[in-house]
């Protein structure tokens, strides 16, 4: 692969982030690859004619760099709209649990990957669509989870779920988790779900504080289909939540069908480092 | 203690529950006990002549009946506003884990309860206090818990607890909870938090899906006045849920007082179960 | 597939599953089905001539029948000794989270199993060897997990798990659970662990009461190859326990090496119920 | 307090912790203290004639310093055989979860200690009975907890516990934790349970990865007295283990008899820690 587009996907309101992305600009430029930025971060940067829409990045860019948390790992996700070029993504704040590039080791990763010495995670996504009668009223892709719940405690919502058309069970509890293994270490592990490798072909299905203490979270086949429903009596409202980041208001009678998407994500990982360094470094072992 | 005037407290819009009622208003002026029952519940009676305003029953009456799940009891409790009767409560259908009496017990109860033979147990209620500045602008008492929590799930809170003064942590989570030992059976189980024997002179404070995985139940002196506060840069609101009844919108820089209150709430116990009876019925042990 | 040899494995020393082993004997003959069963059981039967040794059962059989429970099914998976052939489990008492028919439906089922109507689950196996410098010293396969801990709680011990050969964490816990997606609902469930669905192909790794609170249980990929090894200082020993029921001493310097077996196991699945319905059923939901 | 005689108690067989106790005893002769060893650190120390025997220490200080881990305080604690002297323990290595005091901070919590500015938490210890028909086999006390479990994982034992003689569970585990408040941080935390400050007033009962998933931890008022029973069927033996370091081996029928202490141990606590300093540190929160 020659990279001769580059698109740099940042938080844009906060400074140092933008100051690490203007160097980035012109490490690139330098270099004779073009580094797209959008339009906020230009004029942070006082290069208001450099940026361009947040789509043309999504669209043109043959490789994303993203710098910034989880948060923004998942928004260039959401730019990419399915296609099939890799990322490479600097933690920078945050707990940043699905990447493990840091600041300092930035510019040799990017050399490496220039150069075409990396190799790209595979990272399987979900897709997410809220069904209603016969409509489909959203759809949408998550890199991480998709959860269902409700606006405030003071309810309960009965989440039901069917797997390939079973039952499975009518969770009371504070909402349902549906999440991927990349996103096995985000929320799913706040709720008490496992930690799942990346490479195994699983989704993840986790209730939220559960009324039912027997009810635990389950790992299903990657290609299962889950259909959830709700049964909610508050007046608060209850909605669907994609990457933590897409919030969907839901009625009553809709269905959340959720599924492994056709479409992966290209994580570049970083060199010599395992899957297991990077979570022994997140969740502080040892 | 002579009972002279009863308290009869019911979910009002479920007609097997107002049959319940209607038996026990008979039952009870069978046997020249005055019967004072909401205005709600005596309409679905076809006797709206009969009914009162709820602060009359919370007034008058020298023995409260509930009828209901947890929520009606926590409802009959606000009710009494501190005022020190007993309260015999019957479980009608839902969890119920306050309680112990049900339905086909009822009359025994009762006739020993008439006769003054009966144990009350004396539950621990909250006092929660909402500060803003110098003011206060809400306050409450709970049987089970307060809990902090946000709207919807996008974004984390953080939720700063302190103890007597003492800084005690920062919970980046969905949530917390302070909870009596009463409580301690309600949400706090769900969230992982332990039984409390309501004995146990003790509040707990529990972290809804904490993301720091260090973060645990903690259980503290009754004697303690603990101060929350929180930052949130999510838009769509932070809420203090008293008994899972009462919401109050919170806004930066208010502050949660939660401590022991000076009153007491008196459940009759019904003749011959244990606390540990109830327990393993409710949780289905063995 | 026409079945002519049936072998019957039972719990020899329980008088009623005896006597429904003979039950089932006179049954097979009556449809010209040699059944073997083992020693132990045909003298319990009064007939001390019928029994085989456990190894020829294993050898001749086209079909096992098991009556008992987990116990029972895991013995006779280890006297088929890899051989591919269905088995039906009978839950005889006990949890027996692995097999669905009960003993009110066994006929039924069984006619369909002679005439051929019935859908085999194939579940993953566990190759575990345990490695003494050059030498394998034990070689077994384990259709539930495989437990490395040690005697008495007095002392902690350090399992060093390694995936692939990449060092994943040094758990300091009572011990650590191997289990196949089938055992998830075992022992692993009681320490933490998910629920996995048979079909998901994955090895669980999961702490016994780790004293660090960020170790988790992890869900790794079926191709993986693990290696424990362990450090301690107590002088009570230290065991590998396969499916609850072989137990292995090892001394410093052991390595443990696990990884999906070439072999798997044939459960054949009662007509019409679901693993949702079978996992209802065991933990009580709803 | 005027102290005049100081015992130290140091883990014996570590050099470096022998050279902090040799500059300990030095430090207390050049203030006219006279400080006792123990013959094995005296040994150490090249001075063997300085050696006095461990039942010495416990019967003639008036003042303590333990330097070594929590086990070391724990066996500081047995020594003092429920004299009612303080404690001043310093964390040597390990998790030392009970203590505050660190190596650099010594020697002014010392002069401090000398001259009466110290501040001693009195934490509560179990009293532990082994019963066998009329007599009482053996008698502990314990500051963390006592354990009951079997010796390998191949079967699962039944515990069965009854408090104040209601009956309140038969516990189907790997085993069951009585503990105080001052040991809820150590075994109590890895096996789920909370964590109790050391002035609530409480007993805890917490089972070791139950098999009934709706068995949880549980919070006892200090006023009962808790009763253990069991049975088991593996012949691999059952144990008690009191704070980790005494093992009492048990047989079919043996009554283990728990209620809070008469005597308490005072722990003297580093000026200025707050507990829930203590904890943050220990835990890694924030």
């Amino acid at each position: 692969m020659k990279v001769e587009t580059v698109g740099i996907v940042t938080k844009p309101h906060q400074g140092d982030v933008a100051r690490a992305a203007a160097g980035l600009v012109d490490w690139f430029e330098a270099r004779d690859v073009t580094a797209l930025i959008g339009e906020d971060a230009a004029k942070l940067l006082d290069r208001p004619e450099a940026g361009v829409p947040a789509e043309e990045i999504g669209r043109r860019a043959d490789l994303i760099v993203v710098v910034g948390g989880d948060g923004t790992l998942l928004a260039a996700v959401r730019l990419l709209n399915g296609r099939d070029i890799p990322i490479l993504a600097i933690n920078y704040g945050g707990l940043g649990f699905l990447t493990g590039v840091t600041l300092s080791e930035l510019y040799d990763d990017l050399e490496r990957t220039l150069a075409g010495e990396f190799v790209a995670d595979r990272r399987m996504m979900l897709e997410v669509e809220l069904k209603r009668g016969e409509q489909t009223v959203a759809s949408h892709r998550a890199l991480n989870d998709v959860v269902i719940n409700k606006g405030t405690p003071s309810r309960l919502i009965e989440v039901e779920a069917r797997v390939d058309g079973e039952y499975v069970s009518t969770f009371r509890a504070d909402g349902l988790i549906v999440a991927t293994p990349t996103g096995s270490t985000a929320y799913n592990l706040s709720a008490g779900g496992p930690i799942v490798h990346p490479d195994v072909q699983a989704i993840l299905m986790t209730p939220i504080c559960s009324h039912t203490l027997t009810n635990r979270p389950i790992v299903l086949p990657e290609s299962v289909s889950i259909v959830v429903t709700f049964s909610y009596r508050g007046d608060d409202g209850v909605y669907s939540t994609v990457d933590g980041q897409v919030s969907l208001p839901m009625v009553s009678g809709d269905r959340l069908v959720v599924r492994a998407a056709r479409e992966q994500v290209q994580l570049i990982v970083p060199t010599g480092k395992s899957y297991f360094e990077v979570l022994r470094g997140k969740l502080k072992w040892g």
